[in-house]
C-alpha cells in the first residue's frame, strides 16, 4: 500500500506564514488567487483595485502565479506575451486538482476538481462496508483514487492532496479515525493505509458536508449547524465561514444529546439520545421495518406513497430534530440550520414537526431551518474543494511542488 | 449623561488591519507588547529572538513604543538613554488602563486595570437593580466610573477604554442590551446612555466572566465552556482561545437547553429548561426558600450547615446541570467545563451529582468539571483586561492617542 500515488512535493498549503516580508508576499499572492477564483476573469489592473495594492505590485504577484501554472491569461489578442498588460486573468483549469474519498457504509466514491471548482473525474463503487476493516476498505478506495487520478493527469491537472470524508470522529491530526461505530474501525490511521505522495487531510462527513454547503451554496450564511445523517446523526458548526472542530476534533456529535433523559439506552452510554429517536435505525424500528441497503430510500417510498406509520416515524424523529436543535441554537445561535445528507432526502416528512417544536421552544424566535441542494453529494465535493481551497490559501506552497 | 469622560482621542484598537507594509509594522509592534506583556522584563536582543525579526527592527518598534509610554525601559545605569541597547524593557504602569463596569442584579462595580494587569482603582455600590429602568442604572454607573477614572488618572494612567459586563444578551454591536430579563431591559442602547469620550463595549457578563478565566486563570485551556449563574443561568463557549459570539451574539445560551422538554414551562416559551431545574429561583423553590438579596449565601449558608432540603435541592439542579452539559459538550468538545459567579459558591453541592450525570451518559470520556478561582470577580475583571488586551493587539491605535 505505500507506492506513491505521485510523486512526493515538498512542503504543503496551511503552514502558519511568519509576519516577515517573505510572509507578506504569500499572503498576497493568495489574495490575489481568492479575487481571481471569486470574481474573474480580471485584468491586472482590476485585482489591483480590488486588493488595494499598486498595480506594479500585483503585476509582479500575477507574473509568479502565472509561470507556476495556477493563473492563466486568457486575452488571445497577444498569446505569445505572457503577462501582456489589459489581458484577462482566470484561475487554471489545468495545474492543480482536490483529490476527494468518501468512505459510506455501502459506497466508496472519488472525485477529482480543479482550481476552478469542475468536477473533472469521478468514480463510485457499491460496497457493504460495514463493520468490514479498515485495509481492505481502504485497499478498495486506493484503486478508485488511482483510477480517477489517472483520468485527472490525462487532462492535465496533477493532484495537490487528498482529502477523505468518513462517518465517524477524526483525531485532530486529521489521519485517525478515533470511532466510526458503523464502519466498526477503532483508532485506524488512515495514513497508514493510504499510499504515500500526497498531502491528506481525513475529516467527518458531516464537516466536509457543512463546508461543501459554505463554499457551493448560494447565499449560504456564515455561520451555521449543518446536520447529516448516515446512519448516525452527525452535526456540523460552522462559525464566522470557518468549522469549529472542538479540542479533540470531535464537535458536533448532535446524535448524543439527550432528548428525554430517561429513554432508551443508546450505545454511547447515555440514555434517550437524539440518535435513540431520529437514527435511520430507530426510525426503521418505529416504523416496523427491517435495515436494508438503501434505507433512506425505503422510507421516502413508503412516506411518499402515504404509509401512515411511516410519516409517523418520521414525524416524531422531527419532534426529536426539534427538542435537540433547540438546545444546540441557543447553545450556538447560527444563523440558520441547514439539513444534509439523508436528512436531506426525508425532509419533507421531518421538516413540519421539527420547526414548529423549535417555533414552540424559542418563543418564535426560531431558527431557520433549511435543506441542502447538494443532498448526498455533500460530503465528497467538500472533501474535493477542501484541497482547492488550500491551494488558494497559499499558493506559493504549491507553486514551489509544480 | 453626554458629558465626555475623558476628552474625545481618535481611532480605536480593534481595527482590521490591511496587508501592507504598515499593516505589518502595526502587527509587530503588537507582537512586541504581548512578549514583553507575557514574559518581560526583556531585553531587545531577549525581544527580537522571541519574535523572530532582526535585533534592529525591534529596537526601531520598542523605541515607538517607549515614545508612547506603552513600555518602559527598567535599566538603571544609565537612566537617561533611552533606548539604549541592554537595559530591560517592561510594560508601562502608567499610560493606558482599561475600564472594567459591571451591571449586577444587586449592585454596579468598576475598576481601572493597567497595561500590567494591576487593579489601580475599584468601586462597588449595592444596589437593588431588578426591574430597574436603564436610565437611573447607567446614572450610577457612570458616577463610579467617573470616580474610578479620577482616580486612576491622579496615579499617571489615562483610560483607553470602557467595557460593561450585563447579566443578559447583547447584540454584536456591543452596545445594545437586547434582553436582559432580570433587569427588565430590552433593546437598550448602552451607548447613549453613557458619556461620550471612551471607546465602549458592552457584553454578556458570562463572556467576560470566560475571557477573566482564559486571560488570568492558571493553566486555563483554550477550548472551554464557562457556566455562570446570576439570577439566569448563562454560558460562554470559548474556541481556540477566542470568545464564541454566535450570529446575532447570543451563543452560550445554556439555560435554556431543554432537559426534561415536557417540564415546568419557561419564560422563554419553552418547556423544561435547564434554569426551570437549577436557576436561584427554581433552587430556591425547591428548598422551600423565599428570593432575597443575597440568594447564594443564604443557599450556601443553609447547605453548609447541613440543610437536607437545600442539599437536596441542589443535587437535583447538578442533576439537571449535568444532563444539559451532556449536550453542550457533545455538540461543543471543550478541553474543559468551568463553573463561575455563583455556581462557583454552590459548587461543592452542585459538583458530586453534575460529574455523576455527565460522566454515566459520557461513557467514562467525561469532560473535567472544574470551579473558577475568580468566582464573582471574573466578569468585571475580564471586562477590564478586555480594554488592556485590545491595547496589546493594536498598539499603534492607542499610541496615535496618547
Amino acid at each position: 500500500m505505500s507506492t506513491p500515488l505521485h510523486e512526493t512535493r515538498p512542503g504543503g498549503p496551511g503552514r502558519a506564514l511568519p509576519d516577515t516580508q517573505q510572509g507578506m508576499r504569500r499572503r498576497n499572492l493568495a489574495r490575489v488567487m481568492h479575487t481571481v477564483s471569486a470574481d474573474g476573469p480580471l485584468s491586472r489592473a482590476a485585482v489591483a483595485s480590488r486588493i488595494g495594492l499598486t498595480r506594479a505590485a500585483v503585476s509582479t504577484l500575477v507574473d509568479e502565479l502565472v509561470r507556476s501554472g495556477l493563473l492563466e491569461e486568457l486575452g488571445p489578442e497577444r498569446p505569445g506575451r505572457v503577462g501582456r498588460p489589459g489581458s484577462a486573468l482566470a484561475v487554471s483549469g489545468r495545474g492543480p486538482a482536490g483529490i476527494g474519498a468518501e468512505v459510506g457504509v455501502d459506497r466508496l466514491a472519488v472525485c477529482a476538481v480543479d482550481l476552478r471548482g469542475r468536477v473533472r473525474s469521478r468514480a463510485v463503487r457499491h460496497v457493504p462496508n460495514r463493520a468490514r476493516p479498515a485495509a481492505p476498505v481502504v485497499e478498495d478506495l486506493t484503486a478508485l483514487i488511482r483510477a480517477v487520478v489517472a483520468e485527472a493527469e490525462g487532462e492535465g491537472l496533477w493532484p495537490a492532496g487528498l482529502a477523505v470524508a468518513v462517518p465517524g470522529l477524526v483525531a485532530r491530526d486529521a489521519r485517525t479515525v478515533v470511532r466510526a461505530p458503523n464502519l466498526g474501525w477503532q483508532d485506524t490511521d488512515l495514513g497508514a493505509l493510504l499510499p504515500d505522495g500526497l498531502p491528506l487531510t481525513v475529516g467527518n462527513e458531516a464537516n466536509f458536508g457543512a463546508l461543501a454547503e459554505l463554499w457551493l451554496a448560494e447565499g449560504a450564511p456564515r455561520d451555521f449547524l449543518h446536520v447529516s445523517a448516515e446512519i448516525g446523526i452527525g452535526a456540523a458548526v460552522v462559525v464566522d465561514g470557518g468549522l469549529m472542530h472542538g479540542a479533540r476534533g470531535f464537535a458536533g456529535e448532535l446524535g448524543h444529546v439527550p432528548v428525554w433523559p430517561d429513554g432508551p439506552e443508546c450505545a454511547c452510554g447515555g440514555r434517550g439520545c437524539l440518535e435513540q429517536y431520529a437514527g435511520e435505525e430507530a426510525v426503521l424500528r418505529a416504523a416496523g421495518l427491517e435495515p436494508g441497503e438503501d434505507r433512506v430510500g425505503l422510507l421516502a417510498g413508503r412516506a411518499e406513497r402515504g404509509d401512515a406509520v411511516v410519516r409517523r416515524a418520521l414525524h416524531d424523529a422531527g419532534t426529536a430534530l426539534g427538542i435537540a436543535l433547540t438546545g444546540a441554537v441557543n447553545l450556538l445561535d447560527p444563523r440558520s440550520v441547514v439539513l444534509g445528507g439523508a436528512l436531506a432526502a426525508l425532509a419533507p416528512w421531518l421538516l413540519p414537526s421539527l420547526r414548529s417544536e423549535l417555533a414552540r421552544r424559542t418563543a418564535g424566535q426560531a431558527c431557520p431551518v433549511s435543506v441542502s441542494a447538494l443532498g448526498s453529494a455533500g460530503p465528497l465535493l467538500g472533501a474535493a474543494h477542501s484541497v482547492v481551497r488550500g491551494v488558494l490559501d497559499d499558493p506559493a506552497a504549491v507553486a514551489a511542488r509544480a
